[in-house]
């Protein structure tokens, strides 16, 4: 397998969890957004939309962080990243997806830099807006973890899956914006928990290869 | 089971087409975007992330659009949504994504507001940022469609499913803001495809009991 991906992505950083989780190797490739290989016809051949993650496995380039891990959870199935019961998977897909669709997309590198240019916007204007949405979805994800009984050790029960997997990045992107984290309180604690997982740990940026900041 | 939804949502758009696919009868509960009954305690007890669609069904409130989606094929299989194959299944949740995550959260009701106040940005800038992220997930879908030999009449095949599901609502935003549909042809073949049949045409924003406009 070889993971088309880049140290700071934190959609990349989830696949690197999941490929951890299922103690599946794979070859890094580094697309660096910061200087622009995303956009190079290099890159377009692999995924036309630009953007990292992309898996190559089986023959095929999967795309989108978390069709990918939902196609490595299918074709290897041990440890399981989704509950077995209906109820409990939509769950947790719906955990990962405030983080997946209504966090992360509005704080991409590609959206910062349309605020800056062509909008205009300062970097307080930017850090601002960055910290808006992590803290809108975290008091959401808080609201939804703190409130209910499934809730264990990690997001769902006490194994960590696709919601944990979904988290972590953003908390760490959070960490890294000065966000206080004290108003998510069982966030901070699984975040805790899962950080003390290898699988975790080692997808961490500051352990990747290609890290240059 | 009752939706909570609004006509003009694009992601309860896509739960009411997945309903009427699965010939699923459900209660509609109205709530007004632009009112702010989202923000409402009544709703927030529904859905503390205060967003559409949230799904009542069960005995339990499902939220996200597709996760409820996956959720309504797991529980009521014909006809599937998803392709049977592992591959398959990645590539409609991928093309399904680029809606879902790359798409739609930036062109929210809640982001276009912020993009005015705080942010200052005219009705002109709001447009052009607009179709500017429908515009770069338009080309990635119409790259990823076109050069695949697995697109047939839909997005996967010769039967809808997630990923026509996703596009749709997002090719109807597109129209309401005259984006031109020229360069995406293979899009606009499956969406007239799509919107002849009743589930799609159904689920139309101008069908709703709630329009307003």
């Amino acid at each position: 397998m070889r993971l088309y991906g880049y140290f700071r992505s934190s959609a990349a950083f989830r696949v690197r969890i999941a490929l951890n989780l299922k103690g599946l190797a794979y070859e890094g490739a580094s697309i660096h957004l910061r200087r622009g290989d995303q956009a190079q016809a290099g890159f377009l051949a692999v995924n036309p939309q630009g953007l990292v993650p992309a898996l190559e496995t089986d023959g095929q380039i999967l795309i989108q962080s978390i069709a990918i891990i939902e196609y490595l959870d299918e074709t290897h199935p041990e440890p399981p990243l989704l509950p077995r019961d209906a109820a409990g998977r939509a769950r947790v897909r719906a955990l990962a997806a405030i983080v997946a669709c209504d966090i992360h997309p509005l704080n991409n590198l590609r959206v910062l830099r349309y605020l800056h240019r062509p909008l205009g916007q300062d970097q307080t204007a930017i850090e601002t807006w960055y910290n808006h949405w992590i803290d809108a979805g975290f008091q959401a994800l808080e609201s939804k973890l703190a409130g209910d009984a499934r809730t264990g050790a990690f997001c769902h029960g006490d194994a960590p899956g696709l919601a944990d997997i979904a988290l972590v990045p953003q908390v760490v992107n959070a960490e890294r914006y000065e966000l206080d984290l004290a108003p998510y309180p069982t966030i901070n604690r699984i975040f805790e928990n899962c950080i003390k997982l290898d699988a975790f740990a080692d997808a961490h940026p500051n352990r990747q290869p290609d890290r240059d900041e």
